[in-house]
């Protein structure tokens, strides 16, 4: 049979490692697929630049639109990153009647519902495994080995910066802008780090994961986003002394009457099987009704991992090719005339657990005014931690952890709190989740 | 578009799962599938029995070649177990032009090459995601979502009673047959055990996922199996002192000159993650060239864990229905005419590190002797600890753990050190695997 016709845009990181894997799997990939892959043209800004990838028989362009409308190309392989470029291209390409596969997990999570509407038009395929948690197939998962389930909630570690600042920060007591100019010096944060540590990239992975476990379209907008800037070594032993560890997590929760959808610092059980998921290393946690827990884990980035979730695509494509549009796997897991409407809820709507830390005077009665005040918002509390204050000092840290609350509560109360004269400054509030599963 | 029509034979536990989960969900599934499924009849051997589903509006019968023969029957699930009398049905409906979905991991590992057969000249599917460890989609991770990857390894949790077995030895320091009869007490082990404490069963999960990784044919003959009732509670207490945990895993490993299929008891690090799936839970960890570590982590049995599976393969055979049977996901991973002939080798020639546990002498130079044997067959001692020998003793405890070395070095290690006069009855010896990844 013949090889299938791939055309890259860009031989980065991720087009570089997949050129290579192609090398060297190609017969082992044609045995699973029936076909070859092919890569006949790839488009690059500056085409005499060093490449990770032998680009003998690789013909090169600075002009992307030459791969898009090249006659004998079957898949366009966007890896050019950016947004606004990349949707036009990406649009191009639907319109020449070409296949997509993407990493652009940017492109997807704010365009997709416009780039898959114009697939289904034309009967194309747009696959995106490698836009979220790398070489995981977590979309795969998720979209077909989990369709007889109501996915009822997923939370994961879907940015591995994030998760190596953060696991630096805990084994080695260090502090955050320390182990921050580390992971640039690593390479694994960019020289603006925002997209990481603000959680932005992980709120665009949620917002894709999302719309697949619950048939709801693509919000970005709506997802709740807070960074890790601001977790401290403190708060990271403090969370130690009472058995939690700190993650940056995005978690989407369905409920009755809508869709929880936030990405932020979040304590869990250091028993759980998440909470030893350490370095770059991406999990996701999946509870559904019928399977239960389950957990995927693996490497969320990097030139190969993210090259296996784009060949995999690419055999997924190769074998769709041949068949009737209407039975494909849908591109959001649901059909897109079956979408639900599922809002997604305010965060003073959501409910979690909270850690919070406080600085009070180091008098009789503060816990007892703080104690009062948490009673009347509703608020229950599950621990109190008061370390020893350091000597001389008038001031003492309060560690508490309270059981599930509404958000809008506790926001309630700590307003109130920070009124008391025996509470200085401003109060710290971690989420916590108990993710029981793993 | 009309319902796809199912018939079960077998309505027990997975079946009346199965019923269960599709009444529950059946609006949600067709959102993502485009067609209802719809259960036409079930063959059960007693129709008087009472089930865990609701049978109205269920025609059930107890002629399994009713269901098999049914002429508006599309798929024919298979839940019966056993094998000689499912082989029989199984290659029935498939004469009479009907897909099949299986959760029998025995009629896979034994059957399948015969069975994929006669399916491939039929254009039919076989689909069997159930087959091993549950509810996690591992045959879908493995087959499409790793495609791109050359396969290196992989090692499995994949008998979830084993499992339970060996936690609760370990979390609470008790004896094999004491937990042996306890998870027969609360159903987690047959009567009859053997298949799951002598490995038979992960042998099953074992022969299938080295199929799909390596494209080798199913050869459960050639499975190495090692059951976990030598197991101790003082080497799980040893292994722990050393910091390993001692699971009952499956490994499949590929190698320039062949592959090593193995399920045995295995030393791990406690650190990795995999060492800490506990209880009934199943995991495997898949190290693969491009995307490295990944691993995978669910309930491995249950009534609605496993029919999650069911589900989700009827929703690729209804998805699947409609295309050029050339182009679909071949049964194992492979084309069929694509296969290799990887040897599978003789455990002699087998590499792992190993623990060793010895009764000695309570004398100087004891370990001189042992340390010599070692030495002269070509064996590096990684650690020795030799417990406080009880009080009046003239024996000793000596505990050893070895860097790796091909199995048959070891074994004329072990013959020579139990001739000696200082070592008292035989040496106890488990394996132990690193599993760097997770």
């Amino acid at each position: 049979m013949q090889p299938v016709r791939v055309g890259l845009l860009g031989l980065g990181t991720v087009g570089g490692g997949m050129v290579n894997v192609l090398a060297r799997n190609g017969e082992e990939i044609a045995r699973r697929a029936g076909r070859r892959i092919e890569v006949l043209q790839a488009a690059v800004r500056d085409p005499s630049r060093s490449r990770i990838c032998d680009t003998a028989g690789l013909a090169l362009t600075d002009q992307v639109m030459e791969v898009v409308d090249h006659p004998d190309i079957d898949v366009v392989v966007e890896l050019m990153g950016g947004t606004d470029a990349a949707l036009e291209v990406v649009m191009a390409a639907l319109a020449n009647g070409k296949h997509v596969v993407t990493a652009n997990k940017a492109l997807i999570a704010l365009h997709g519902n416009e780039i898959f509407q114009q697939a289904q038009a034309r009967g194309l395929m747009v696959a995106f495994e490698a836009a979220v948690a790398g070489g995981i197939p977590i979309i795969k998962a998720i979209r077909e080995g989990l369709a007889g389930n109501r996915i009822e909630w997923l939370a994961g570690i879907i940015n591995g910066t994030g998760n190596f600042i953060l696991t630096q920060m805990r084994e080695q007591a260090r502090d955050f802008s320390e182990v921050l100019a580390e992971a640039q010096a690593l390479g694994y944060a960019e020289a603006d780090p925002a997209f990481d540590i603000e959680g932005i990239d992980a709120a665009h992975k949620l917002a894709i994961l999302a719309s697949i476990a619950f048939g709801i379209p693509l919000q970005f907008e709506r997802v709740y986003t807070e960074g890790i800037t601001r977790v401290t070594q403190e708060d990271i032993r403090h969370a130690g002394e009472l058995g939690y560890v700190i993650k940056h997590l995005g978690i989407a929760r369905r409920r009755e009457d809508g869709v929880e959808l936030r990405v932020h610092p979040t304590l869990i059980p250091e028993r759980r099987l998440i909470a030893n998921v350490n370095g770059v290393m991406n999990a996701i946690l999946v509870q559904a009704d019928a399977v239960g827990s389950t957990l995927y884990y693996g490497a969320g980035a990097g030139a190969e991992p993210t090259a296996s979730a784009v060949i995999a695509d690419l055999v997924d494509v190769i074998r769709a090719m041949t068949t009737d549009p209407a039975s494909r796997v849908p591109y959001l897991a649901f059909k897109p005339n079956r979408m639900t409407d599922l809002a997604v809820l305010p965060m003073a709507d959501t409910q979690t657990a909270y850690y919070l830390r406080m600085q009070v005077d180091d008098t009789p009665g503060v816990l007892a005014e703080i104690a009062t005040i948490l009673g009347t918002t509703g608020i229950s509390i599950e621990a109190v931690v008061q370390p020893e204050p350091p000597k001389g000092s008038d001031k003492a840290r309060l560690i508490l952890l309270t059981h599930r609350v509404f958000e809008k509560q506790l926001t309630e109360a700590i307003a109130q709190m920070e009124q008391l004269e025996v509470v200085s400054g401003s109060i710290t509030r971690i989420r916590l989740e108990h993710l029981n599963g793993a």
